[in-house]
């Protein structure tokens, strides 16, 4: 986990996939009624406002990608996987849809979101049939050849993930009144509202490749910690990310004063004045440039960017560790790799 | 079906089944994260907004009561069908929750609606927290003794009834725009909006109830009949019922200017001045009393609600006619007197 400076590669698994899951999502989207399609199919980075083709910048596809990984490190093929992975990242694009309604944000990824330009009232619905559609694409495990009690109990991992992220994102709006957050309470949140469906995505892939059930449970925790890894380096790329690199304003957790890591650990850790002075920061109605040039002295003062980052490295190592025993060499590889890259990606 | 003039009486169905399913829906409900509970124990109408338990007025829950009616009735406890019962009833309600927000609506069956009370995104959160739930209940089927295949097919069952229910929402939403929306569009949508889930209740039951494939296909077709039948009575009522009863303004669907049944078959068969009258009056951008008023005599000079109410009339009779060679003496009887009063209902 050395070479902070240096700016990781992509890794081989975030491209290994994408053969098999573009046109196995482009199938489950499909599905959507016609007047849906386009918003669908828009914000899936497809095509713009008018449907014509065009090649924007996608997610990274990290859930679908860790659980295709999951099913071909257990020693099945990782198309086995396929409708869970398509659950997977229909329920997390959902997830996106609504919460940009809820936050009130206008652009994603550099484009604007579906409720700016169709409405909120479309962006709804829209969302909530692309979760129709993930669980749709999930139950056809079955008919694929994958046992019914697998399918089940896959049914069932999914939901109660998808149950944790609400819980952690109801937890998440809870904290923005508080001001007494521990780095504790914000790792209870996190592990909840992020952690949970990446967990959820080794764990359906080992799960659906057949492996057993330690097997199983293990990578749902090692996807876990690598979920705890992400959401602080994410909150990292919140304060001091490049705006051109993560498609948000610099600056953007401190304006909307989320209590993200770098924040909850300098009010737990600062000396006192300095912790006042943010806390004052995070009570005003509207942050302008100069309290966030406030809130960024604080952070550096207790080197809270250094210690998100150690925090974030700690998480993914973590995964790494655990995962080790129940994966074969090469694909212990590629986990150290992806660790990696979710620990100093720039975006 | 004769006696239009008599108030009908509530049908034992409606009765039959509220032992079993209240506590196992609260239950469910029960599953939620603290901060949600509240808003979906009084979106149950169980408690106030501070959580003192009340006895409000509840749906009818049509729903699961068709659900664990068609279980029995094919042969089986009703309660082996319980957990797809309280799975209807959840996304019914998570869609009621929904619906709110969107219609802007700030009032249902007499209370302010959960987003009137705590917000637009509280309540999203909500609707997509009982949802999930919903999901999770269906998923119980198989821990309490139904083979996994069967539980599966249950849950395409449910999860296809529900994209039907959104691709019927986006009809509707796209007919608010146009004027030449016939009798037949209207039977579409509402085949979408309202009968695919009234048929997945008779259908899941019957399925969970261990009937044949025919028998199965069979109540399914007749529920979404009943579904029918049921949403031309709703629209009789959204013009014509009386508000203390319906909860809803005298004229209600006329002031939002919903292309409800009444509203169609009038279109579609007044004279050349009368449609034309009532099309002016529908491409207003307010309704006055004064062209509810209009609304209302065009109606009247078509006789729009008796002949809705004979649709009704016939949606329901054919619901019975279907369903009889598949159901047991007991069991017509009771889907007769439903259905007598989903036509003849005054709420």
């Amino acid at each position: 986990m050395a070479g902070a400076e240096v700016k990781p590669k992509v890794p081989r698994l975030l491209g290994a996939y994408q053969g098999l899951l573009g046109p196995a999502l482009q199938e489950a989207i499909g599905g959507a009624d016609e007047a849906l399609l386009l918003p669908l199919r828009y914000h899936m980075g497809w095509v713009d406002p008018l449907g014509n083709p065009i090649t924007a910048e996608h997610g990274k596809a990290l859930r679908p990608t860790l659980c295709l990984f999951a099913c071909e490190a257990v020693g099945a093929p990782p198309q086995r996987a396929l409708p869970t992975a398509v659950a997977l990242e229909g329920i997390h694009n959902f997830s996106l849809i609504h919460d940009d309604i809820q936050d009130g944000d206008r652009e994603r990824r550099h484009r604007p979101t579906v409720w700016a330009v169709w409405g909120v009232n479309k962006a709804l619905t829209a969302g909530n049939a692309l979760r129709t559609l993930a669980d749709l694409a999930l139950l056809r495990l079955h008919w694929e050849g994958v046992p019914a009690e697998v399918a089940l109990q896959a049914a069932h991992c999914l939901t109660s993930g998808y149950l944790e992220m609400i819980e952690g994102q109801v937890l998440d709006l809870s904290y923005e009144r508080r001001m007494d957050i521990t780095v504790q309470d914000y790792l209870h949140m996190v592990s909840k509202k992020t952690a949970a469906l990446l967990g959820a995505s080794l764990g359906l892939g080992a799960l659906v490749g057949g492996a057993p059930r330690e097997a199983v449970e293990t990578l749902h925790r090692a996807g876990r910690l690598l979920g705890l890894g992400f959401q602080v380096q994410d909150d990292v790329l919140g304060i001091w990310g490049q705006p051109a690199q993560t498609g948000k304003a610099a600056g953007a957790d401190i304006l909307r004063r989320k209590k993200s890591f770098p924040i909850v650990y300098a009010l737990q850790n600062a000396p006192a004045p300095l912790a006042e002075r943010l806390r004052w920061c995070y009570q005003q109605e509207a942050l302008g440039p100069a309290e966030v040039a406030q809130v960024l002295e604080v952070l550096d003062a207790v080197a809270a960017r250094r210690h998100a980052q150690q925090t974030a490295e700690g998480f993914c190592r973590e995964a790494v560790h655990l995962a080790r025993p129940v994966l074969p060499v090469w694909a212990v590889a590629d986990l150290e790799e992806l660790a990696h890259f979710i620990v100093y990606r720039q975006q």
